[in-house]
Protein backbone atom coordinates (compact mmCIF):
# COMPACT_ATOMS: atom_id res chain seq x y z
CA UNK A 1 0.00 0.00 0.00
CA UNK A 2 1.09 3.72 -0.96
CA UNK A 3 1.10 6.17 1.67
CA UNK A 4 1.53 9.76 1.76
CA UNK A 5 4.36 10.99 3.80
CA UNK A 6 1.68 14.25 4.30
CA UNK A 7 -0.87 11.26 6.21
CA UNK A 8 -1.31 12.71 9.69
CA UNK A 9 -0.44 8.85 11.21
CA UNK A 10 2.38 7.98 8.40
CA UNK A 11 4.54 7.02 10.64
CA UNK A 12 2.19 4.86 12.67
CA UNK A 13 1.12 3.21 9.37
CA UNK A 14 4.50 2.34 8.25
CA UNK A 15 5.19 0.81 10.99
CA UNK A 16 2.47 -1.35 10.71
CA UNK A 17 3.42 -2.02 7.22
CA UNK A 18 6.70 -3.26 8.88
CA UNK A 19 5.08 -5.47 11.24
CA UNK A 20 2.50 -6.96 9.18
CA UNK A 21 5.44 -7.81 7.11
CA UNK A 22 7.47 -9.38 9.37
CA UNK A 23 4.58 -11.13 10.44
CA UNK A 24 4.38 -12.94 7.39
CA UNK A 25 8.26 -13.71 7.68
CA UNK A 26 6.86 -15.75 11.12
CA UNK A 27 9.17 -13.14 13.14
CA UNK A 28 5.93 -11.54 14.73
CA UNK A 29 3.12 -13.52 16.03
CA UNK A 30 -0.52 -12.98 14.31
CA UNK A 31 -1.21 -11.96 18.11
CA UNK A 32 1.47 -10.08 18.27
CA UNK A 33 0.13 -7.35 15.62
CA UNK A 34 -2.85 -7.05 18.01
CA UNK A 35 -1.01 -6.63 21.00
CA UNK A 36 0.80 -4.01 18.56
CA UNK A 37 -2.09 -2.25 18.16
CA UNK A 38 -3.08 -1.79 21.98
CA UNK A 39 0.07 -0.12 22.45
CA UNK A 40 -0.50 1.82 19.12
CA UNK A 41 -3.33 3.14 21.08
CA UNK A 42 -1.99 3.94 24.76
CA UNK A 43 0.36 5.75 22.55
CA UNK A 44 -2.23 8.41 20.42
CA UNK A 45 -3.33 8.35 24.67
CA UNK A 46 0.15 10.15 25.70
CA UNK A 47 0.27 11.98 22.68
CA UNK A 48 2.98 10.16 21.01
CA UNK A 49 5.70 11.54 22.62
CA UNK A 50 8.23 11.38 25.89
CA UNK A 51 6.73 12.67 28.47
CA UNK A 52 8.91 13.54 31.29
CA UNK A 53 8.02 11.19 33.29
CA UNK A 54 8.93 8.39 31.20
CA UNK A 55 11.86 10.41 30.69
CA UNK A 56 12.57 9.91 34.02
CA UNK A 57 11.79 6.50 34.07
CA UNK A 58 14.60 5.93 31.56
CA UNK A 59 17.00 7.70 33.89
CA UNK A 60 16.56 5.00 35.85
CA UNK A 61 16.34 1.96 33.83
CA UNK A 62 19.63 3.25 32.45
CA UNK A 63 20.82 3.73 36.43
CA UNK A 64 19.82 0.16 36.86
CA UNK A 65 21.05 -1.44 33.62
CA UNK A 66 24.84 0.04 35.24
CA UNK A 67 24.63 -1.03 38.24
CA UNK A 68 24.09 -4.61 37.60
CA UNK A 69 26.29 -7.29 38.21
CA UNK A 70 24.68 -9.37 35.30
CA UNK A 71 22.08 -7.81 33.62
CA UNK A 72 20.14 -9.22 30.55
CA UNK A 73 17.79 -7.58 28.05
CA UNK A 74 15.18 -9.93 26.51
CA UNK A 75 13.83 -9.82 23.10
CA UNK A 76 10.65 -10.98 21.70
CA UNK A 77 8.97 -10.64 18.09
CA UNK A 78 7.41 -7.34 18.51
CA UNK A 79 10.59 -6.15 20.04
CA UNK A 80 12.82 -7.59 17.56
CA UNK A 81 10.33 -5.91 14.85
CA UNK A 82 10.11 -2.60 16.10
CA UNK A 83 14.10 -2.05 17.86
CA UNK A 84 16.50 -4.91 17.30
CA UNK A 85 20.03 -2.55 16.39
CA UNK A 86 19.08 0.07 19.27
CA UNK A 87 18.17 -2.99 21.79
CA UNK A 88 21.28 -4.74 20.61
CA UNK A 89 23.34 -1.65 21.03
CA UNK A 90 22.18 -0.87 24.14
CA UNK A 91 23.37 -4.56 25.32
CA UNK A 92 26.67 -3.68 24.26
CA UNK A 93 26.98 -0.43 26.15
CA UNK A 94 25.46 -1.80 29.25
CA UNK A 95 27.36 -5.24 28.90
CA UNK A 96 24.01 -7.14 29.25
CA UNK A 97 23.50 -10.18 27.36
CA UNK A 98 20.64 -10.39 24.94
CA UNK A 99 18.00 -13.46 24.95
CA UNK A 100 15.19 -14.19 23.09
CA UNK A 101 11.60 -14.82 24.59
CA UNK A 102 8.77 -15.64 23.17
CA UNK A 103 5.04 -15.10 24.47
CA UNK A 104 3.84 -18.38 21.57
CA UNK A 105 6.54 -20.63 21.78
CA UNK A 106 7.66 -22.64 19.16
CA UNK A 107 11.04 -24.18 18.17
CA UNK A 108 10.51 -22.79 14.84
CA UNK A 109 9.49 -18.91 15.77
CA UNK A 110 12.52 -19.11 17.84
CA UNK A 111 14.85 -20.17 15.55
CA UNK A 112 13.79 -17.33 12.92
CA UNK A 113 13.81 -14.76 15.88
CA UNK A 114 17.65 -15.58 16.87
CA UNK A 115 18.42 -15.98 13.36
CA UNK A 116 17.11 -12.55 12.14
CA UNK A 117 18.47 -10.44 15.48
CA UNK A 118 21.97 -12.17 14.31
CA UNK A 119 21.75 -10.56 10.92
CA UNK A 120 22.42 -7.28 12.84
CA UNK A 121 25.89 -8.10 13.42
CA UNK A 122 28.25 -9.74 15.73
CA UNK A 123 26.27 -10.14 18.97
CA UNK A 124 25.86 -13.14 20.80
CA UNK A 125 22.09 -13.92 21.15
CA UNK A 126 21.36 -16.58 23.77
CA UNK A 127 17.78 -18.59 23.38
CA UNK A 128 18.24 -21.34 21.14
CA UNK A 129 19.26 -23.63 24.11
CA UNK A 130 16.50 -23.03 27.08
CA UNK A 131 17.83 -25.15 29.70
CA UNK A 132 16.29 -23.51 32.66
CA UNK A 133 12.92 -23.01 33.90
CA UNK A 134 11.40 -20.23 35.49
CA UNK A 135 8.98 -21.19 38.43
CA UNK A 136 5.64 -19.48 38.87
CA UNK A 137 4.33 -19.36 35.30
CA UNK A 138 2.77 -21.78 32.78
CA UNK A 139 5.13 -24.20 31.07
CA UNK A 140 6.01 -22.80 27.69
CA UNK A 141 6.57 -19.40 29.16
CA UNK A 142 8.93 -20.33 31.37
CA UNK A 143 11.45 -21.57 29.59
CA UNK A 144 14.70 -19.82 29.37
CA UNK A 145 18.39 -20.40 29.22
CA UNK A 146 20.61 -20.56 32.56
CA UNK A 147 23.44 -18.58 31.46
CA UNK A 148 20.95 -15.42 30.67
CA UNK A 149 17.62 -15.01 32.09
CA UNK A 150 17.87 -17.61 35.11
CA UNK A 151 21.21 -16.87 36.15
CA UNK A 152 20.25 -12.53 35.83
CA UNK A 153 19.79 -10.18 38.57
CA UNK A 154 18.79 -7.57 36.24
CA UNK A 155 16.22 -7.82 33.50
CA UNK A 156 15.08 -5.67 31.23
CA UNK A 157 11.76 -6.86 29.24
CA UNK A 158 10.29 -4.58 26.58
CA UNK A 159 6.62 -5.58 25.78
CA UNK A 160 6.43 -8.02 28.21
CA UNK A 161 3.71 -9.96 29.50
CA UNK A 162 2.03 -9.83 32.92
CA UNK A 163 2.87 -13.58 33.98
CA UNK A 164 6.11 -13.42 33.04
CA UNK A 165 6.76 -10.16 34.65
CA UNK A 166 5.19 -11.81 38.16
CA UNK A 167 7.85 -14.64 37.73
CA UNK A 168 10.64 -12.85 37.20
CA UNK A 169 9.63 -10.73 40.37
CA UNK A 170 9.07 -13.39 42.39
CA UNK A 171 12.64 -15.18 41.25
CA UNK A 172 14.05 -12.10 42.89
CA UNK A 173 15.42 -10.27 39.92
CA UNK A 174 14.96 -6.62 39.41
CA UNK A 175 12.84 -6.30 36.55
CA UNK A 176 12.60 -2.96 34.50
CA UNK A 177 9.86 -3.10 31.54
CA UNK A 178 9.03 -0.58 28.45
CA UNK A 179 5.03 -0.87 28.48
CA UNK A 180 3.29 1.57 26.79
CA UNK A 181 -0.12 1.03 29.05
CA UNK A 182 0.77 2.37 32.65
CA UNK A 183 -1.91 -0.24 34.50
CA UNK A 184 -0.69 -2.88 32.91
CA UNK A 185 0.51 -5.88 35.36
CA UNK A 186 3.93 -5.73 33.79
CA UNK A 187 4.07 -1.97 34.36
CA UNK A 188 3.04 -2.30 38.23
CA UNK A 189 4.53 -5.02 38.78
CA UNK A 190 8.07 -3.85 37.13
CA UNK A 191 10.81 -1.41 39.58
CA UNK A 192 11.21 1.07 36.32
CA UNK A 193 8.61 1.25 33.90
CA UNK A 194 8.94 3.40 30.74
CA UNK A 195 5.67 3.96 29.57
CA UNK A 196 7.16 5.58 26.22
CA UNK A 197 6.84 3.81 22.67
CA UNK A 198 9.89 1.23 22.26
CA UNK A 199 11.61 3.19 19.47
CA UNK A 200 11.19 6.77 21.46
CA UNK A 201 12.77 4.94 24.43
CA UNK A 202 15.35 3.07 23.86
CA UNK A 203 17.51 5.76 22.02
CA UNK A 204 16.43 7.45 25.35
CA UNK A 205 17.98 5.28 27.51
CA UNK A 206 21.40 4.75 25.51
CA UNK A 207 21.68 8.50 26.05
CA UNK A 208 21.36 8.21 29.69
CA UNK A 209 23.55 5.76 29.90
CA UNK A 210 26.18 7.56 28.19
CA UNK A 211 25.25 10.41 30.69
CA UNK A 212 25.96 8.00 33.45
CA UNK A 213 28.71 6.25 32.60
CA UNK A 214 31.35 7.50 34.79
CA UNK A 215 28.81 8.93 37.76
CA UNK A 216 27.85 6.19 39.92
CA UNK A 217 27.03 8.45 42.83
CA UNK A 218 24.44 10.16 40.47
CA UNK A 219 23.67 6.58 39.78
CA UNK A 220 22.65 5.33 42.57
CA UNK A 221 21.07 8.48 43.73
CA UNK A 222 18.45 8.03 40.77
CA UNK A 223 17.87 4.52 41.93
CA UNK A 224 16.85 4.94 45.35
CA UNK A 225 14.92 8.28 44.57
CA UNK A 226 13.13 6.24 41.71
CA UNK A 227 9.67 5.15 42.80
CA UNK A 228 7.90 3.51 40.22
CA UNK A 229 4.01 3.88 41.49
CA UNK A 230 4.14 7.21 41.43
CA UNK A 231 5.63 7.61 38.38
CA UNK A 232 3.02 5.26 36.63
CA UNK A 233 0.62 8.04 38.09
CA UNK A 234 1.98 10.81 36.56
CA UNK A 235 1.71 8.81 33.37
CA UNK A 236 -2.28 8.13 33.98
CA UNK A 237 -2.37 12.21 34.67
CA UNK A 238 -0.23 12.67 31.59
CA UNK A 239 -3.48 10.63 29.45
CA UNK A 240 -6.12 12.16 31.63
CA UNK A 241 -5.33 15.56 30.40
CA UNK A 242 -5.00 14.69 26.98
CA UNK A 243 -8.56 13.41 27.20
CA UNK A 244 -9.74 16.33 28.53
CA UNK A 245 -7.76 18.72 26.01
CA UNK A 246 -9.20 16.87 23.08
CA UNK A 247 -12.74 17.13 24.66
CA UNK A 248 -13.35 20.32 22.44
CA UNK A 249 -16.93 19.94 22.08
CA UNK B 1 -2.93 -22.50 22.18
CA UNK B 2 -4.97 -23.42 25.58
CA UNK B 3 -6.55 -20.84 27.10
CA UNK B 4 -7.96 -21.31 30.27
CA UNK B 5 -11.69 -20.06 30.96
CA UNK B 6 -9.97 -18.90 34.48
CA UNK B 7 -8.00 -16.56 33.10
CA UNK B 8 -8.92 -12.53 33.59
CA UNK B 9 -8.60 -11.89 29.72
CA UNK B 10 -9.98 -15.70 28.29
CA UNK B 11 -12.56 -13.77 25.82
CA UNK B 12 -10.48 -11.17 24.77
CA UNK B 13 -7.76 -14.03 24.01
CA UNK B 14 -10.10 -16.45 22.32
CA UNK B 15 -10.85 -13.95 20.24
CA UNK B 16 -7.74 -12.95 19.35
CA UNK B 17 -6.73 -16.49 18.37
CA UNK B 18 -10.19 -16.28 16.30
CA UNK B 19 -9.40 -13.03 14.45
CA UNK B 20 -5.61 -14.47 13.82
CA UNK B 21 -7.23 -17.81 12.13
CA UNK B 22 -9.31 -15.63 9.70
CA UNK B 23 -5.86 -13.53 9.14
CA UNK B 24 -4.61 -16.85 7.85
CA UNK B 25 -7.80 -17.33 5.87
CA UNK B 26 -7.68 -13.97 4.16
CA UNK B 27 -10.68 -12.46 5.69
CA UNK B 28 -8.75 -10.17 8.13
CA UNK B 29 -6.28 -7.86 6.69
CA UNK B 30 -3.04 -7.85 8.35
CA UNK B 31 -3.25 -5.10 10.22
CA UNK B 32 -6.88 -5.44 10.64
CA UNK B 33 -5.38 -7.05 13.29
CA UNK B 34 -3.56 -4.16 14.56
CA UNK B 35 -6.77 -2.09 14.20
CA UNK B 36 -8.31 -5.32 16.59
CA UNK B 37 -5.60 -4.48 19.51
CA UNK B 38 -6.40 -0.35 19.07
CA UNK B 39 -10.13 -1.47 19.65
CA UNK B 40 -8.95 -3.67 22.38
CA UNK B 41 -7.15 -1.01 24.73
CA UNK B 42 -10.50 1.57 23.90
CA UNK B 43 -12.46 -1.22 25.18
CA UNK B 44 -10.05 -1.47 28.13
CA UNK B 45 -10.43 1.88 28.86
CA UNK B 46 -14.46 1.95 28.73
CA UNK B 47 -14.68 -0.87 30.97
CA UNK B 48 -15.13 -4.09 28.71
CA UNK B 49 -19.13 -3.41 29.11
CA UNK B 50 -22.08 -1.20 27.59
CA UNK B 51 -21.98 2.24 28.65
CA UNK B 52 -25.27 4.18 29.63
CA UNK B 53 -23.54 6.76 27.09
CA UNK B 54 -23.24 3.70 24.24
CA UNK B 55 -26.46 2.53 25.25
CA UNK B 56 -28.07 5.38 24.08
CA UNK B 57 -26.46 5.91 21.25
CA UNK B 58 -27.15 2.62 20.16
CA UNK B 59 -31.28 3.45 20.33
CA UNK B 60 -30.45 6.32 18.34
CA UNK B 61 -28.79 4.05 15.28
CA UNK B 62 -31.84 1.92 15.82
CA UNK B 63 -34.14 4.77 15.63
CA UNK B 64 -32.15 6.25 12.36
CA UNK B 65 -32.15 2.68 10.33
CA UNK B 66 -35.86 2.55 10.95
CA UNK B 67 -36.90 5.93 9.14
CA UNK B 68 -34.06 5.32 6.73
CA UNK B 69 -35.91 5.09 3.22
CA UNK B 70 -32.54 3.26 1.62
CA UNK B 71 -30.70 2.23 4.80
CA UNK B 72 -26.91 0.17 3.98
CA UNK B 73 -25.30 -1.58 6.25
CA UNK B 74 -20.98 -1.69 5.57
CA UNK B 75 -19.19 -5.03 6.63
CA UNK B 76 -15.03 -5.06 6.36
CA UNK B 77 -13.10 -8.07 7.33
CA UNK B 78 -12.94 -7.37 11.25
CA UNK B 79 -16.50 -6.69 11.52
CA UNK B 80 -17.10 -10.01 9.79
CA UNK B 81 -14.64 -11.60 11.54
CA UNK B 82 -16.29 -10.37 15.26
CA UNK B 83 -19.74 -9.99 14.12
CA UNK B 84 -21.21 -11.40 10.85
CA UNK B 85 -24.28 -13.31 12.11
CA UNK B 86 -25.53 -10.56 13.81
CA UNK B 87 -24.88 -7.83 11.44
CA UNK B 88 -26.72 -9.66 8.64
CA UNK B 89 -29.49 -10.06 11.38
CA UNK B 90 -30.22 -6.44 11.72
CA UNK B 91 -30.06 -5.63 8.02
CA UNK B 92 -32.53 -8.34 7.52
CA UNK B 93 -34.73 -6.73 10.71
CA UNK B 94 -34.52 -3.02 9.41
CA UNK B 95 -34.86 -3.81 5.84
CA UNK B 96 -30.73 -2.75 5.34
CA UNK B 97 -28.67 -4.02 2.29
CA UNK B 98 -25.61 -5.37 3.19
CA UNK B 99 -22.17 -4.43 1.39
CA UNK B 100 -18.66 -5.09 1.69
CA UNK B 101 -16.38 -2.49 1.96
CA UNK B 102 -12.31 -3.13 2.77
CA UNK B 103 -9.63 -0.77 3.44
CA UNK B 104 -6.82 -2.88 1.90
CA UNK B 105 -8.63 -3.51 -1.12
CA UNK B 106 -8.13 -6.41 -3.47
CA UNK B 107 -10.59 -8.11 -5.64
CA UNK B 108 -9.33 -11.86 -3.96
CA UNK B 109 -9.72 -10.29 -0.45
CA UNK B 110 -13.54 -8.79 -1.52
CA UNK B 111 -14.29 -12.40 -3.19
CA UNK B 112 -13.39 -14.17 -0.08
CA UNK B 113 -15.18 -11.84 2.21
CA UNK B 114 -18.36 -11.47 0.41
CA UNK B 115 -18.09 -15.46 0.08
CA UNK B 116 -17.51 -15.68 3.61
CA UNK B 117 -20.69 -13.64 4.65
CA UNK B 118 -22.75 -15.65 2.17
CA UNK B 119 -22.13 -18.53 4.56
CA UNK B 120 -24.06 -17.36 6.80
CA UNK B 121 -27.81 -17.82 4.97
CA UNK B 122 -29.52 -16.71 2.28
CA UNK B 123 -28.67 -12.94 2.92
CA UNK B 124 -27.86 -10.44 -0.78
CA UNK B 125 -24.12 -9.08 0.15
CA UNK B 126 -23.33 -6.49 -2.40
CA UNK B 127 -19.62 -5.78 -3.44
CA UNK B 128 -18.58 -7.91 -5.74
CA UNK B 129 -19.76 -5.31 -8.54
CA UNK B 130 -18.07 -2.33 -7.59
CA UNK B 131 -19.80 0.18 -10.01
CA UNK B 132 -19.95 3.59 -8.61
CA UNK B 133 -17.40 5.90 -6.83
CA UNK B 134 -17.56 8.14 -3.68
CA UNK B 135 -16.01 11.66 -3.94
CA UNK B 136 -13.35 13.05 -1.83
CA UNK B 137 -11.39 10.04 -1.16
CA UNK B 138 -8.74 8.17 -2.60
CA UNK B 139 -9.39 5.81 -5.49
CA UNK B 140 -9.29 2.00 -4.14
CA UNK B 141 -11.44 3.23 -1.07
CA UNK B 142 -13.76 5.15 -3.50
CA UNK B 143 -15.21 2.06 -4.91
CA UNK B 144 -19.15 1.40 -3.83
CA UNK B 145 -22.00 -0.19 -5.57
CA UNK B 146 -24.39 1.70 -7.08
CA UNK B 147 -27.66 -0.01 -5.63
CA UNK B 148 -25.42 -0.26 -2.10
CA UNK B 149 -23.46 2.91 -0.36
CA UNK B 150 -23.74 5.11 -3.24
CA UNK B 151 -27.28 5.37 -3.41
CA UNK B 152 -28.18 5.26 0.56
CA UNK B 153 -29.83 7.60 2.29
CA UNK B 154 -28.39 6.14 5.82
CA UNK B 155 -24.95 4.09 6.63
CA UNK B 156 -24.41 1.82 9.81
CA UNK B 157 -20.57 1.24 9.11
CA UNK B 158 -19.01 -0.62 11.86
CA UNK B 159 -14.92 0.15 12.48
CA UNK B 160 -14.85 2.51 9.52
CA UNK B 161 -11.85 4.36 8.95
CA UNK B 162 -11.92 8.74 9.15
CA UNK B 163 -11.38 9.20 5.83
CA UNK B 164 -14.32 6.74 4.41
CA UNK B 165 -17.06 8.24 7.36
CA UNK B 166 -16.13 12.19 6.28
CA UNK B 167 -16.69 11.26 2.35
CA UNK B 168 -19.58 9.55 3.17
CA UNK B 169 -20.73 12.54 5.15
CA UNK B 170 -19.56 14.84 2.57
CA UNK B 171 -22.12 12.77 0.42
CA UNK B 172 -25.01 13.53 1.92
CA UNK B 173 -25.67 10.69 4.08
CA UNK B 174 -26.75 9.87 7.68
CA UNK B 175 -23.48 8.15 8.96
CA UNK B 176 -23.94 5.42 12.22
CA UNK B 177 -20.52 4.34 13.33
CA UNK B 178 -19.69 1.98 16.13
CA UNK B 179 -16.02 2.79 17.11
CA UNK B 180 -14.68 2.04 20.35
CA UNK B 181 -12.32 5.45 20.39
CA UNK B 182 -14.82 8.13 21.49
CA UNK B 183 -11.81 10.87 19.55
CA UNK B 184 -11.45 8.88 16.63
CA UNK B 185 -12.50 11.21 12.88
CA UNK B 186 -15.31 8.39 12.38
CA UNK B 187 -16.59 8.77 15.81
CA UNK B 188 -16.74 12.71 15.91
CA UNK B 189 -17.75 12.88 11.92
CA UNK B 190 -20.98 10.58 12.59
CA UNK B 191 -24.40 11.50 13.15
CA UNK B 192 -24.59 8.79 16.10
CA UNK B 193 -21.65 6.72 17.37
CA UNK B 194 -21.67 3.90 19.21
CA UNK B 195 -18.18 3.78 21.53
CA UNK B 196 -19.20 0.01 22.36
CA UNK B 197 -17.17 -3.48 21.44
CA UNK B 198 -19.27 -4.97 18.14
CA UNK B 199 -20.15 -7.87 19.80
CA UNK B 200 -22.00 -5.67 22.15
CA UNK B 201 -23.19 -2.99 20.29
CA UNK B 202 -25.03 -5.24 17.65
CA UNK B 203 -27.29 -6.97 19.92
CA UNK B 204 -28.09 -4.03 21.75
CA UNK B 205 -29.41 -2.14 18.28
CA UNK B 206 -31.38 -5.63 17.92
CA UNK B 207 -33.05 -5.02 20.91
CA UNK B 208 -33.85 -1.21 20.35
CA UNK B 209 -34.91 -2.20 16.69
CA UNK B 210 -37.66 -4.54 18.33
CA UNK B 211 -38.97 -1.80 20.70
CA UNK B 212 -38.87 1.10 18.50
CA UNK B 213 -40.60 -0.90 15.66
CA UNK B 214 -43.67 0.13 15.83
CA UNK B 215 -43.34 3.29 17.67
CA UNK B 216 -42.51 5.98 14.99
CA UNK B 217 -43.25 8.67 17.74
CA UNK B 218 -40.43 7.55 19.93
CA UNK B 219 -38.02 7.28 17.32
CA UNK B 220 -38.40 10.46 15.89
CA UNK B 221 -38.04 11.90 19.50
CA UNK B 222 -35.24 10.07 20.19
CA UNK B 223 -33.21 11.21 16.87
CA UNK B 224 -34.32 15.18 17.39
CA UNK B 225 -33.03 14.49 20.77
CA UNK B 226 -29.59 12.95 20.31
CA UNK B 227 -26.38 14.82 20.26
CA UNK B 228 -23.47 12.95 19.24
CA UNK B 229 -20.55 15.04 20.37
CA UNK B 230 -22.56 15.40 23.84
CA UNK B 231 -22.21 11.48 23.85
CA UNK B 232 -19.49 11.43 23.02
CA UNK B 233 -18.28 13.61 25.45
CA UNK B 234 -20.01 11.32 28.42
CA UNK B 235 -17.70 8.69 26.70
CA UNK B 236 -14.65 10.37 27.29
CA UNK B 237 -15.48 11.07 30.80
CA UNK B 238 -16.20 7.48 31.22
CA UNK B 239 -12.52 6.77 30.65
CA UNK B 240 -11.35 9.35 32.63
CA UNK B 241 -13.32 8.14 35.80
CA UNK B 242 -12.14 4.34 35.10
CA UNK B 243 -8.49 5.54 34.66
CA UNK B 244 -8.87 7.83 38.12
CA UNK B 245 -10.39 4.71 39.92
CA UNK B 246 -7.61 2.38 39.06
CA UNK B 247 -5.03 5.01 40.23
CA UNK B 248 -5.35 2.91 43.35
CA UNK B 249 -1.30 3.79 44.18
Amino acid sequence: MDISPDHPRYKSLVIREKMSKLSDQGIVARTGLIAHGRGEAFDYLIGEKTTPAAKHAEEAIAAYLLEAQNPVITINGNAAALCAEELLKLASEVGAKVEVNIFHWSSERLEKLVSYLETFGNFEILGRNQNAVLENIASDRARCCREGIYSADVVLIPLEDGDRAKALKIAGKTVLAIDLNPLSRTSVESDATAVDEITRAVPNIRQAVKDLKDDQKRRREIISAFDNRSNLNESVNCIKDNLTQQQIF
